[in-house]
């Protein structure tokens, strides 16, 4: 067997700790399916003490508080970044695809947010960025859109891609919990952050979202670009209307190409219960595929973890270990992925979407309020295709809509008009179905 | 953009025309993909007549009936082989191989009973065989195990991996309608070929379940030592009476590292409601993976068709073109992916397997019948779960059985003394239940 590839670490927290003990622990088997044994030579971490369980110092592993250290070790091949955030992860990553270093990344904000900058510069060094941990976790997505229906136009993907918010939905459905209640338990069981910003509010899913859609589309990186909605306005009656009316309600990432161009858009959304995606429930994540010849395909999994996670950043560094040990002399998956007419693609802005919508109005349960409503949605062009109202005795009672396609523009105008009536007494609710279904 | 790879086509049938139509009409943006154009220039068909309006003669594509000629041709550096078949298939892959070309075969029956050889031959040469399409058409399962889920040891795989098995299971599950019935619809709507044998007697999905567990445990294939069961023995009453105790009834491939060795078994099996795999109808394939680190994952998609399956030849295709881009000095997956302890693991008689088993037996409705059966049952050290035994004034009845885990010889044993009970008025319906759940 070859002489061992040669590794370094950057950060030691769950994922960088899940890697380092799966490199570790898995080391024989690694070493059958990369073609040669890897190995770590240099760890950088914030608190070495604490880490000397891990790295124990009887491994020959070099521990220490500076990843540049590592990122200009000579012997370091490949520099597994584990630190997130954006600074100093940038340059760590930056420096080590100048020095010719491969790298791996499990940093969603850092590729979502600035990965066009660094793949230029790994391009520019003839080397390579590899992030498949950066989406879904255990779910191999980047390489299955990438290589495994590289055959295919990508018509659009959709996902579940946040486990902490799909968590929050599966148990306020199933309980008829608020989304208040469900979150403090999230936080208690350790699924949801001490704050859980970023997953409620979809930056975390639109960082994956981005990342996907421009593997499957080839295109830019357009985190701006992309329309992102969160969970904390759906109340346990959303829930409980859409199943009556035979959805489920998840909060999905959508990447879609259409005549117009591309639509990147993360809100929550009703999906048919007979599609198998309304039926993935807890923190899983599950991203479905629409390619133009191999039709309509999912891929479900932890969507995070230490070991899930551990287990994308290992299998891009077993990539690279294969790539070094067939002797190619440029890489094998280019880094700037993006060129020629599809780059050029504009994502749509979401006024123009069309969707058809869920509409929650609460209104004074008064003579005619049902009249009023339709007329203002008539005068918006929107028309219904199903109606819930529920006799309740005086005060104030939900009317839920089902409405055609109508686009977002329209959609926000009727919202505003239909908020000014007297008869309405409470925030809209509105949640867009999926633009695609369960036989596409 | 460097010189196009130069592609021949053997076979012209459903998958080779598919491919063949793929890689013209989708040229753009497979090249992009590729970072290099793929360019057909040679093509072998039984009927070249029948073939000229897909090869046109202003393509610039040879065409004719001899793969011996694609097979020798300089100028071809990739072999797509889509013959079917062993002969002359397996001479074309060998000398294809020992030419030193890369070869693509979408040829289940020819992996799983000759692929030892080939792969052998392949390896000699310095070369690359390929078969991402031998398993579940469109999904890419062989390369998620492979490096997807690289840096794993997978502990279990199991699988709907027939599509026309288990729209049948799907039909009658629905309508309560019996397998011949259904078969017939199936052969109709072409979902079952005249000849259903391999699909119906489970050889189908042991040739693709030989296949993965290959790849996933680095061991050689072993066709001849899965144990493999069709579907034509069960009746309707059986997906009833299953859905009642909680399963479903799905035909897997199961295949499993325990202690004793590797499990290689396909046979219909009961499997939990509570499981998304359980919800996977009508002709598409599923596959679950469980890795130590990554946990359980799910991959499901249309598991045949011929532009599925296309698509997986021409990533396969695509993955060549990549490795020959960079420059690669050898194969980035070495043709032999097994050596080593792992490779000489055995493969476990079923007699020595455990399963929780469901059994359906058909008795006369008199006095003491359930004693006799369960004193039967008691010798044999099997003890009961479940009963489901329905009032049904005079005549046969049903009793069906759900028994805690017990080896498949004991049951054997068990079953062939039922058998000779006086009581027993027809044949014995056993159906082994998923030797794991949900959560797992």
């Amino acid at each position: 067997m070859q002489a061992p590839v040669k590794v370094g670490i950057c950060g030691l927290g769950t994922v960088g700790g899940g890697s380092l003990r799966l490199l570790l622990g898995n080391a024989d088997e690694i070493a059958r399916r990369a073609g040669l044994p890897v190995e770590v030579v240099r760890v950088a971490t914030r608190r070495p003490k604490a880490a000397k369980e891990t790295v124990r110092t009887d491994s020959g592993i070099a521990l220490g508080d500076d990843p540049f250290a590592v990122v200009n070790d000579d012997d370091v091949q490949v520099v597994v970044e584990t630190m997130g955030g954006f600074e100093p992860a940038f340059e760590v990553v930056g420096q080590a695809l100048a020095n010719g270093k491969q790298v791996v990344t499990a940093n969603k904000a850092l590729i979502a947010e600035r990965g066009d900058e660094l793949f230029e510069i790994a391009e520019r060094h003839g080397t390579t960025l590899a992030y498949e941990s950066s989406v879904a976790g255990g779910i191999p997505i980047i390489k299955t859109m990438r290589e495994g229906l590289a055959a295919n136009r990508i018509e659009w993907l959709a996902g579940i891609i946040n486990g902490t918010g799909n968590f929050i939905l599966s148990e306020m459905a199933a309980g008829g919990r608020s989304f208040e209640d469900v979150l403090t338990e999230a936080q208690e069981l350790g699924y949801a952050e001490a704050d859980p910003s970023f997953d409620v509010d979809g930056t975390d899913a639109a960082h994956k979202l981005t990342i996907m859609a421009s593997i499957a589309f080839g295109i830019p990186l357009q985190f701006a670009a992309t329309y992102t909605e969160g969970i904390s306005a759906l109340v346990p009656e959303d829930l409980a209307y859409a199943e009556e009316l035979g959805y489920r309600i998840k909060h999905l990432g959508i990447a879609r190409h259409t005549g117009k161009g591309i639509e990147l858009r993360v809100h929550p959304t009703l999906i048919s219960k007979r599609w198998l995606l309304s039926e993935v429930a807890g923190v899983d994540n599950a991203i479905v595929v629409k390619g133009h010849a191999v039709g309509t395909t999912m891929y479900q999994g932890p969507g995070a973890g230490s070991d899930a996670t551990a287990s994308a950043v290992v299998a891009d560094v077993i990539d690279i270990a294969r790539q070094l040990r067939a002797g190619a002399a440029q890489p094998l998956v280019p880094a700037l992925h993006y060129h020629g007419a599809a780059s050029k693609l504009p994502v749509v802005s979401i006024d123009g979407i069309e969707s058809e919508c869920y509409l929650r109005i609460p209104v004074l349960d008064r003579m005619g309020v049902m009249a009023r409503i339709t007329r203002v949605l008539e005068q918006h062009a929107i028309s219904i295709e199903a109606v819930i109202q529920k006799e309740v005795h005086g005060g104030s009672i939900p009317i839920v809509l089902l409405t055609h396609a109508v686009p977002d523009g329209n959609m926000n105008a009727a919202i505003a008009e239909l908020g000014s009536l007297p008869d309405v007494v409470g925030p809209i609710g509105r949640i867009r179905v999926a633009p695609f279904s369960a036989g596409e």
